[in-house]
């Protein structure tokens, strides 16, 4: 399972369309607090991978592409257990 | 906008695996409750036209296939709406 602490570092910039709290405030886009932990991990690789298109897959496509397979374990953890 | 009563009477089928409250008991796969309405009618799009694949998408390909535009935006406005 992945480090929510070091999730925490490098959610700064998901924080800016997904919001501080996990809550998004830009319609279209998904709140991520709480989420299921796997789920998120699945997301991400989705979009690293490209198998994610259509909607806004185009924005996290190049986002996810920067993160490696720990980094997206250590997010995953930080936004599934955030109350 | 779409009309959550109607979206809840599509949503049985969505609770075997999202739970009936939206909160999902299977690992991998997403809570909808109180999720951004938007993001979950170009999901369900971004499905039906087979934009997603990778994680579970070969899961949602033929559930999302089943519902009509209106049966989509009646599904996110009941999830979202959920409390």
């Amino acid at each position: 399972a992945g480090d929510a602490a070091a999730g925490k570092g490098k959610a700064a910039i998901c924080a800016a369309c997904h919001g501080a709290d996990g809550q998004a405030v830009i319609p279209g886009y998904p709140n991520l607090k709480g989420q299921n932990e796997l789920y998120l991990v699945n997301a991400l690789k989705a979009y690293k991978n490209k198998e994610r298109t259509g909607g806004n897959a185009m924005l996290m496509q190049p986002q996810a592409a920067m993160l490696s397979d720990t980094d997206i374990e250590n997010l995953a953890a930080y936004f599934s257990q955030m109350q």
